[in-house]
């Protein structure tokens, strides 16, 4: 592999900027310098005009995820083949057991079907149920497996929903190993109330999906799951953190001093629930996702916890599933497949919404898409900094371009893309993995099964 | 029975205080006006510098609760004349059914126990487990017993312990019913957690009982219990706040505008958590209640709750175990039964602390510990109210007048007194109940089985 | 004048409503009992189905204010009796005095402009400057002229605005005289600037005037307003709350036990913000008044205020000026005449959008409409109660009937209705004011000179 | 000058910490990497085992500021020369113009009594009146001078206390500079009123300054600057935040988003209000500083504040008088100069209880006394990274020595220290200035007058 310099650019990582070449060497930043020299036989890349930025790292992905005997559209692949398009060059997807399936069978199932992953990637755990096996295969996973963050579903009522049986014990033995607990934050005994008396009043289309998903069912499982966290006094990491209610929550946590973080989708941070009554069922189908997207006003909320500190990351929950997928839901909402796409729109909507929109710096933009992920999940500064020794996982940043998306022209398999006809200026131009370009003025190069999975060492275990 | 004139005093309600006689004929207040002339045959009692006001109520005692074998020191006869010495002249107590055991069953079982009671009563009845047969109960309950508030545990795991499932159901059919949804609210399973966790640590003394049970446990489990009733939209009631965090969980749902109510106990507004701390075992498991006495500091911000309005009524827990009975957990902390006394002090310990400490004004002092919990549970203004017609519930309080209190001298057949050495200024001289004198100057005349109970109707059912 | 009894209806006061007739005689109310047995030359009203409450209290009001040479269209005699037709038996208005004019001339000056009153009528005297006259004068109108409230305005730069200096020498007074401060919460020095730099960006029109009155500027006020009562640990009176961050302010000082109490204006609760950027400059003038009417969201804050009882009272702040005047601020919104009506349509805007909403219940309506007024100026129960002894100021109910504002039908001389056009369900059918009926279904029989100077005691001074 | 090889240390940045040499020469970091060859004639230090850190940066001291006729006991030669001696390399003092003393003249008198400096400086300049010569100086100072913040006293009534109109014409003009505005927020007014109370209840010593600034003071003064530079639009930064009520209004106004920054002072960090009971005068006169140490319970908030990331920066208020100074108050505390050091304990004292005390990890440790004023300051990376091409202002810091702090040993000139007996552990055994050697191992080399004016560069102005 011959060597990269990219020259001319501007460096934004996430404390400052500055003028500086870049020179990538088997896979790693070699140098960072105001003018470098190219050495012999490197490519060349003009970065005049345009930043030079950490790759994106998206923490909240499901690639592949089987569902009711199919799968998502996108798979390890593809997905991350879109994610390079538009700038990012790691994911951090979900290994999810079944209940009573065992965590490392589980962990084995999806290592297998990432090796075809086109950029690097890691997984965070889904403790599903609990008993000594599950006890013991967190340690296998933290100690031996690169494993340091473990998910939980307090909704999802009779499939992987975990009772606060589970919750605390999970979070105790995290604290042991040194991993991080994250929570997907819903009520699910309280979506199954609503889920129930949304369609006993007669609401079966997609319009009853956020009726039975308020805020509140979402805010009082955030701080209970915190409140948990806080006796057991282990960090914890709230995914994709959707209404003003829910970041109040975290800020009050923070507020005490106490070591919880929030994570925000892409989506929620653009979109209303205008959509769930929109006539067309394709339409509002294609929006159905959990949580789902809220009334106009909690998108504000969340922009300010991110300019504030209190909430951390951005995201997307990639998960795409197509118009004949979503179709089962036709006659009851319950039973349309969640999820919606994201991965290759992030880093523009949130460039364009949050720095062209003053709401971020480009610094804070490189910490919300790359830096703070990477730190948190304890691959920094291999991840999400340009510096000397670091991964070459860079992105060319043309803050004047633009570019609009469509499901037509999107390179994730979905069918629907909940940013469609939106126009972004600040766009990827160049992307490279491993220090290789990979996408470059529109021509993408992903390589199948050239990303590598990335352990993640554990923080210090009590 | 000859009607009752209490001429000369200060009659103080919770709108407002003013110079009146009263008088009390066939159980009832016949008259309230500036001066009345005796009626024949009447007894007349001089309240010249005394204040008339209602007789408190007591919304949250234990009397003749069964537990391990034994039961509670005071039954309902001893319990509410330890009452009447100290002027409540009405107690709500609750029914408690073992998971499984029908609600209806319970219910009469308790009715059968309390028919021995010297002043008024009534009953909140829990919810520890759920079925149809429960669903059922709760209608026959509210609709024909005069039920109007169902109390649940969200502590005591493998025991009496809701679940979400349980807290959801009932509080829905709550709202369909007309009836108020009560909790006692600690989370069960970190309860169960941190009380492991301490006797690892080889504490198994009554010191190990706070460190179980920490304002955080108390404070998620308020939250919850808030948030499902939010999204339910029926009211709720919290009992027993005892913490800062938990008291500013309920402040800040009612300025979101929802109905939520706070109680507090006697003992939480006086005392604090170094009384666990204290090396006799009998001291320190004599104050051993859930939630337990709290770090200083929090009193402080309970008073300001009621200053404020965010909480509103106060009572004792009243659940009196001896010396013998607690010994039972001289080497596990988590066996010693939970419960102290204060049916006969928290009167007087609300107006030392409250009035004569320039927090509460003396009409407040009557929202307090009477109107507030008449007005709650559907029975004002037959009670907490000095005006005709109500029932002649009422106590003739000396501002000047000074007690100190001692389980030597209490009527409750308890042998331990948390307030042991207190003394106190404002005194109940004579307590009325239902029109008779019941209580003069140190003489208590309480009458078994002389109480009656008291059907509470349900609010607008939805 | 003779007997006046009211028969069959349904009593609400604050505390709880109640089947009574009412008969009053001499101006007092003389009986409040289940059946009443008409005396010799009485008048009897029918009220069956109809609720009888106490007449309400707007104790926010500006009746023939001078301004720029002119005064508003609205003198005592004309908006007492617009009062009058709503319900409303009571106002109390300001006592205004130049900066440098002694108080006492000021107030001597206000008693004689209102000797014509059709209602009863007190006075709140601004302290609008500060040396020691003002400090003696505070003194004689507390001890003689029965004063117990002051009000400051902390906007009006270059007019009437207090400075910090003068707040904290009135307030340390009032504490002293056992007076209660109260204050327009707004920072003046903001108003300033932002109306110059309105100005300066071209806007010179209506929709100029909520750009320089944000809520961030009343909220600073009422903070400040707020603290420096807590240092001097003197009660405090938030005239017309009209956004969330005010009434939050008020909320979170509640909530550490002080005692704040805020005032919620009709119009506040059921207007907002787009009224100003009509194309009609008279319909937009018309709205003008300080703080301006807020976006939407705002009012629903106010409501829970109201409901959580963190704010405590509803005024109007009636203050009208007619198109010729408001025609002053033609070329610049800042010469606009500040003020609105409302005396003539308060209790119904709150009972249809308050009862009928959903928010309050009927006992609260009375609290918020007169009952809590009475209190916290200390008149009560002489007004704001139904009860024997009381002022015969009542209002007959009717909670069918039905209403439609317009500035074509209104008492008030005005000719504009901020309430145009919009129907209540919810309506005074007789007013009763001192005894006497002054309003019989659109009769209104107000009479000249009729109402008296109420003169309220001071608190415990300290 | 010769080069300074760094060798076998642990470098710590605000963002991560990697082992690395670190190579100095000509005053600049020239490298940093894993391994580095010594130059020819290059100095070589030893840090295995050790930290090697940015300089800390100590953003609010006051060295030899004129006070009643004489001045601080520190100039700016030996107030820099202690701070070097604890590993601070910079500091921001203040220059404070008399009313009405032109800007620039002070801002030039002030240049050259820092000319001395043994140390960097800089300075913010504070604008104690208002006219246009004002306005223009700081246009001059912005521009022409490198000062980009500008300091507010909202205290000391009758000397450099600014009002409202100063406050908000001087936050327009910061904003149109793209300077930063910092207010010492205490209200001058309630200052002003409590001193004089105090006093008149006979309390004239060193106990009377708590009681005389109360944390409800200091939090009405942040929330107001906070507003006004919400409705201006413009960042703030609050100095020396020292109660639980101030830091909650900042943490309330990011939650909002916007961009309010708080200073911690190292002292109220660790100390409480019980030092002005202590019956030795000189002992309590010591600790008289504005705003006071706070009760117990207050530093909690602060570290709490620092650790959630809503309080940024560490300083000290370094001013230092001395027992003869302090006597000036002897019969009235108001009278006593305010003042105490700390510039050269500082960091071993956030080391000591933040990192040591399990509160902050050492990259937070950077941040905190370094890397965020820099930045806030506009002069990272020159200052508060260890990157190339920074300024060589270093501290090699040993986590294991230990150290007790004493007047007797101190290098600052003052006879007091607050600090005294106090032992911790983590200390600076080595200081780089300018990439020269000034302190090692108890060696204090610091050079008169080798400091340098440091000019910090406008933000993006409007
Ligand atoms: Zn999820
Ligand atoms: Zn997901
Ligand atoms: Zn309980
Ligand atoms: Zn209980
Ligand atoms: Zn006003
Ligand atoms: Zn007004
Ligand atoms: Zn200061
Ligand atoms: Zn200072």
């Amino acid at each position: 592999m011959k060597p990269l310099l990219i020259r001319g650019g501007t460096v934004i990582n996430a404390d400052r900027e500055f003028r500086a070449d870049v020179l990538c060497a088997d896979g790693r930043i070699a140098q960072v310098a105001p003018s470098i020299t190219a050495p012999a036989g490197a490519e060349v890349l003009d970065a005049g005009g345009r930043y030079v930025m950490p790759g994106g790292i998206d923490p909240h992905t499901h690639m592949q995820l089987p569902f009711m005997g199919t799968v998502t559209r996108d798979d390890f692949y593809s997905g991350t083949a879109a994610g390079l398009a538009g700038g990012t060059t790691m994911i951090i997807d979900f290994v999810i057991p079944d209940p009573k399936e065992p965590l490392m069978a589980a962990f084995r199932k999806w290592r297998g079907w990432a090796e075809k992953a086109a950029s690097d990637y890691s997984f965070h755990v889904a403790v599903t149920w609990w008993d000594q096996s599950v006890h013991a295969d967190m340690g296998l996973l933290v100690q031996e497996e690169g494993v340091n963050s473990f998910k939980h579903f307090m909704a999802y009522k009779n499939a992987i929903m975990c009772d606060d049986e589970t919750l605390v014990n999970s979070f105790r033995r995290a604290l042991e190993l040194g991993a991080m607990p994250t929570v997907h934050a819903e009520n699910g005994e309280l979506v199954f109330l609503l889920q129930g008396e949304t369609k006993n009043k007669g609401i079966t289309g997609p319009e009853g999906h956020p009726l039975s998903r308020p805020p509140a069912v979402e805010a009082e499982a955030a701080q209970r799951a915190i409140a948990i966290a806080d006796v057991i006094n282990v960090p914890i990491y709230i995914v994709h953190v959707s209404s003003a209610e829910s970041a109040d929550a975290i800020a009050r946590a923070r507020a005490r001093g106490q070591r919880v973080y929030g994570e925000v989708l892409a989506g929620h941070l653009v979109l209303d629930d205008s959509v769930y009554r929109d006539p067309r069922f394709e339409f509002a189908a294609g929006h159905v996702m959990s949580p789902p997207f809220r009334p106009k006003g909690h998108s504000q909320m969340l922009w300010r916890g991110l300019q504030a500190g209190y909430l951390h990351t951005t995201a997307t929950d990639h998960c795409t599933f197509c118009a004949e997928q979503k179709a089962a839901g036709r006659e009851d909402f319950t039973k349309i497949p969640n999820g919606c796409g994201g991965v290759e729109e992030r880093m523009s909507v949130i460039w364009h919404e949050g720095v062209n929109g003053g709401r971020l710096t480009p610094t804070e933009f490189v910490a919300l898409t790359s830096a703070n992920a990477a730190k948190l999940f304890n691959i920094y500064p291999r991840k999400g900094c340009v510096v000397e020794g670091a991964d070459a996982d860079l992105v060319l940043w043309d803050p004047q371009a633009t570019k609009t998306f469509s499901a037509k022209t999107q390179r994730s398999l979905g069918d629907f893309n909940v940013f469609e006809g939106r126009t972004v200026q600040g766009v990827a131009t160049h992307t490279v993995a491993a220090g290789k370009l990979v996408y470059a003025d529109g021509d993408l190069r992903a390589e199948r099964g050239a990303g590598k999975y990335v352990k993640r060492p554990a923080f210090g275990a009590q």
